[in-house]
């Protein structure tokens, strides 16, 4: 008897947790295993499995991208933003993630019964407003209502379509060895954001959410190179933890990080001390990690520098070819930690 | 001093209601003064403006409709279907309704925590099942996981892409006097077949919910004479009578309906009849009303008759020039009334 490792993972398989847990929505290992047990062998799609942050589908001479997200964070409005903004830009940047020019997205509210209609207007303005930063229109809407007490304020979902140009070619399966790995800024700001507003986490510093639109930043990169951008992500749930565990398995290549290389905000870095986590895992939602041909690395990080969603880009590390699937860190005082998928979440409910 | 009557609405405007209620779901008269006191203002996008079940949109050549639907239907599985189903099979004739060939779904699901993954399980392999018998493919997902209590099992958002064939032309704004309104069979069964279910409301009769995905009867009906449908709707929310009042307002022409020509099955009847409900106003989810020009009704009549799904077809009445927006109905002892908008929704969460 041997075990099975294709479908085996660690701590416990699927089958042996009988309900879903919120970690179950937390982008990490229970994510990953609740797509490739349920959602994946039930509607079999090739555009599904390639797990990229949108599908990529060929129409009659062009390429389109089309990703879905549905918007559960609480509260409903935070420092630096809202769920407004993050339904657009959230969207915005799964589409942007695959080289895609986003123009369509569609809006559906699933609205708890007694939310006051002034929240829901100051929501719906501020994703409006949003998605003219963006230059995306908003081409067709849903409203649901469900009984006090079955839901939380607002859902939001939305669904995007976009264009990739021709001759861009961006897959969380084409990074390769050697690549250089790009930030373009501060890694945690969403995550601790939130945290400082939840119920009893009142920090005295001032952390906003990052939440920003990113495919004006993807165009200009694309721009210097546009072969040359291998892979793009951006660190959401399960933050750059999550996103390079996803790219190393999907790439079959090893990632090397340099721990120090990585811009973390003093602030940020002070709450996550206070409260025991690690910034490579909190959330982000103005920020894209790239895997960019090394010959033109210096090139595009110079870019991404001279735009307002970059300034503080950095190059964080470089690809290997073994061990292939693994994220490793070089740490501040000279040793090597193994950085893991996340399991389930740190922050319940973050986007 | 004078009324706005463009903005005003009985019985009374969206200030008025200082919160969400039930009924701002229920695609009636307050799910419209939502749209448009408060999201179309707000994005401003001529598709949304259109208020057809899809946005239609050119993009190099080609035109794509596209719809987004929330379904948070209760109980998640009822005779004849499941939410699993509905969230297929219901933007799939969103699509279809505009004529459109459905070619890609994204899935989202906003699960309570503690929902059975069996529950889950079952539900997803439904879907699939549904989109494999539709001829979509469901291209990309995302999960959300809320805390016990915030949610209801799950709450599922599709969204569609479909491709509008060169020479179709329509929309809710098509219908002209003279057009024959016709529909493809029994009326009310979903909506009974859900309340039937209901805690505390068990028929005897077995009443199973119609829901199907339409496009195969669409383009079939497109094939008899594709420029003489004019407008098609699918009567869910807010039943026939919502479906016919928002093609008499998009189109400013007046229907007439003669009651006695309405299929409803007799055990439908008969429980709306218990329960004091009329069956014009109970949700559909197999169900398309079409405007047709007079010429070739008879001709699409037919074809509508000899499809699966159009078998109980019947022709119902007729476009008129005034008085324009309204729909009356001519009742079985021959007199008239008035079909009213409805105000907000007889069940709630039916779809």
């Amino acid at each position: 008897m041997s075990l099975d490792f294709t479908t085996w993972s660690c701590p416990l398989p699927l089958r042996d947790y009988p309900n879903v847990v919120i970690g179950h929505g937390g982008g990490g290992k229970l994510t990953a295993e609740l797509i490739h047990h349920l959602f994946a062998p039930a509607f079999g799609d090739e555009a599904l499995r390639q797990l990229g942050d949108a599908a990529v589908l060929a129409l009659d001479g062009v390429r389109l991208a089309i990703s879905t997200d549905s918007f559960v964070v609480r509260p409903l409005f935070f420092p630096g933003g809202s769920i407004g903004e993050l339904a657009v830009n959230g969207t915005v940047n799964d589409l942007a993630m695959m080289g895609a020019r986003p123009l369509y997205l569609t809006a559906g509210f699933i609205v708890e019964e007694g939310l006051p209609l002034s929240q829901l207007g100051a929501i719906v303005e501020r994703m409006a407003a949003a998605a003219r930063a963006a230059g995306v229109r908003v081409v067709a809407g849903d409203t649901k209502v469900v009984d006090k007490g079955h839901g939380d304020g607002v859902f939001i979902n939305t669904t995007g379509v976009g264009l990739i140009p021709n001759g861009v070619r961006i897959g969380p399966d084409r990074a390769r060895p050697g690549d250089c790995v790009l930030i373009n800024g501060f890694i945690g700001d969403h995550g601790m954001a939130i945290m400082s507003v939840r119920e009893g986490l009142q920090f005295e510093t001032t952390i906003a959410s990052d939440t920003a639109p990113l495919h004006d930043l993807v165009a200009a990169m694309l721009d210097v190179a546009p072969g040359a951008i291998h892979a793009l992500r951006d660190p959401t749930r399960g933050g750059l933890a999550a996103a390079l565990n996803e790219i190393a398995v999907a790439s079959q290549v090893g990632i090397q990080i340099d721990e120090r290389a990585l811009p973390v905000h003093p602030d940020v870095q002070a709450a996550c001390d206070l409260l025991g986590m690690d910034p490579i895992y909190v959330a982000n939602e103005g920020k894209l990690v790239a895997f960019v041909a090394e010959e033109a690395a210096e090139a595009v990080l110079a870019r991404m520098r001279a735009h307002p969603l970059g300034q503080g880009a950095a190059m964080i590390g470089r690809v290997v070819a073994q061990p292939a699937g693994l994220v490793t860190a070089r740490t501040a005082i000279g040793g090597t930690r193994v950085i893991p998928m996340p399991l389930g979440e740190q922050l319940p409910r973050i986007c």
